[in-house]
């Protein structure tokens, strides 16, 4: 049998499953960072004129991939599975979101790590001639995450300097079969890793362990170094995060340089005091399907890493005292080059990573 | 690029994914009932020694897989993945458990759907050449489930004559890539199907309509008929969910004859009150790791069509007053054949199907 695996953990995807379209949808928080103008659309009312903020979350959700299928004029019938899922219990708002696509749904949990998780499912599954278009969605809401996590808003907690901000948003990717268009060459599935850290306000200093076994897992596997990329990028370990990650990796003998961002770090800019910066399934979600795939699509990435990072406590885990097991999935994404001249070193010259101030 | 692809939500396995070993562990209930011989091990103590019935769950489902491992004398290094999820908030026995394991994990949420999607998803991995051998495990716990769907224990509530007991249990399957075994030759990606019942108390009344739309679907698509399979066993539909199923199904043309079982009415003995049967996902798990995979080894069953089902709802959507969206995925499980005589139309003798008398 032919093998698509390179290593321990990672996967090839030799057919070029494509981008076909993607799509994006934020708060007016979100709005107000550095990337207004990279998002498809930029919710007025965060309650999106619902009773709850559970069936504004379901209604981010539903309208981003229905914004993805109508940006990139996907045949609606030709979408064979919607694959994600988000951060409320048992998944409430892909699953009943996937109620009105009657397509067939694959529920993934990965907290914030999911839309890497559910990029490389898809990945493989075109990959591998069982699907001719996937979506792969994802969403998060600030209002149904501090009340499902920490505390209801309604109390007006303070939130500790270690903490982040749920972004309210939400990302949808179409991948696909086709001929032409920017591509998952691979994906490198990543290990539940746990250092011990139990303050469930303090998501980065959990999350980074498990960004670096899987990035240098992938070093490993695919004989690449950090300079391979135009961009790595991971989902949300926040400022504090970032800064450990970048240790823990130069520890290891990778010492990320400028071509290194974090969503989390990105997304949200200085004076909007979110402390270490954004969080939530929706937050890599949002970046990547807006500036990232369109400084792709613009020529000014060849070769992105994306490793989106999930934290998979539950409420009743860390009320039993338990630490915080974590989570990287990464997908590299390389831009359709108008010659085939895939150098494993690519040496274009790199853009500078827009980032915030934070 | 070639597919493997047939009709709406099926996918075909032509590389024949392999079933190298399977393992089950119930609690002493489930072993009171008509199983008891085909469970690889039985509990003594449901806590398992632990403090928390939520520890003991992850210690049943880390037990059963390393039980997948040793009793398939699988080398552990060969494995590539683990694939599961469970019915906790945010599948903390399934990440937490994996841990322990340091191999790639790709974490899933179907609630009671989860032995069979992650079999799919597993299949589909090998298939592809993504992976050499995967593990694909879920749990449930009785104790864990009714304090956090229902109510506590401590309080002592009357159950309702519609409902159904959570099986305390688990299930693990190694596929992989070699050359001689029974196989997964296919799977049915179910869609999410709500029909618009509200007593989170009647599961199977919810879910029964998400296992006709898969069921009709996979006939659809392949052109079988339900006398083409010498079982046809959903998971968890109970007593009242399988009759509602067969009507349903003999309302779009296909009648089940005495080749269809549930596997929720089946682990229960009518006289253990349990009202319409086990449920949970460590219900199907455990009866496909233990009766039915058995009987296949040993040739009673050539073709088995394993379909788990679940009820995608949380308590915060029924406090929301949500009505209970389903889903249901199925694959097929064929026996390796010593002559290769492989009729869709299979003729062969039909045993009888155990049943409990519930």
């Amino acid at each position: 049998m032919k093998s698509n695996r390179l290593g321990n953990s990672t996967i090839v995807f030799k057919n070029k499953p494509r981008i076909e379209s993607y799509y994006s949808m934020v708060g007016q928080k979100e709005a107000k960072g550095p990337f207004k103008k990279y998002f498809d659309y930029i919710l007025n009312d965060d309650l999106c004129g619902k009773k709850s903020f559970e069936l504004a979350e379901r209604e981010i959700l539903e309208r981003t991939i229905i914004g993805a299928i109508d940006k990139g004029h996907v045949d609606f019938n030709e979408i064979d599975f919607i694959i994600g899922g988000d951060l409320l219990n048992q998944i409430i708002s892909s699953s009943f979101s996937a109620r009105h696509f009657e397509k067939p749904f694959i529920g993934l949990y990965g907290a914030c790590s999911t839309m890497s998780e559910s990029l490389a499912i898809g990945a493989a599954l075109i990959d591998g001639g069982y699907a001719n278009k996937t979506i792969c969605a994802t969403v998060s809401h600030f209002s149904t995450a501090e009340r499902q996590y920490r505390t209801p808003l309604e109390l007006g907690n303070q939130r500790p300097p270690v903490s982040q901000w749920t972004v309210t948003g939400a990302g949808a990717t179409i991948l696909s079969n086709s001929a032409k268009g920017n591509y998952v060459s691979m994906a490198t599935f990543g290990k539940v890793t746990d250092y011990g850290v139990t303050d469930a306000n303090n998501m980065g200093a959990a999350m980074a362990p498990a960004a670096s076994e899987t990035l240098v897992e992938h070093f490993l596997d695919t004989k690449r170094r950090p300079e391979d990329y135009d961009l790595i990028v991971t989902g949300d370990l926040g400022k504090l995060g970032s800064e450990i990650f970048r240790d823990l990796m130069e520890h290891r003998g990778y010492k990320l340089g400028g071509n290194y961002s974090d969503c989390g770090q990105m997304i949200f800019s200085r004076d909007q005091r979110t402390f270490q910066g954004g969080s939530g399934a929706g937050c890599s979600a949002s970046i990547l399907n807006s500036y990232i795939l369109k400084q792709m699509d613009a020529g000014k990435f060849n070769r992105v890493l994306f490793m989106a990072t999930g934290a998979l406590l539950s409420t009743l885990s860390t009320q039993q005292g338990e630490t915080i097991p974590c989570i990287a999935h990464a997908v590299v994404i390389e831009r359709e080059q108008e010659k085939s001249t895939e150098k494993v070193n690519n040496t274009q010259k790199k853009p500078k990573i827009k980032r915030s101030s934070n």
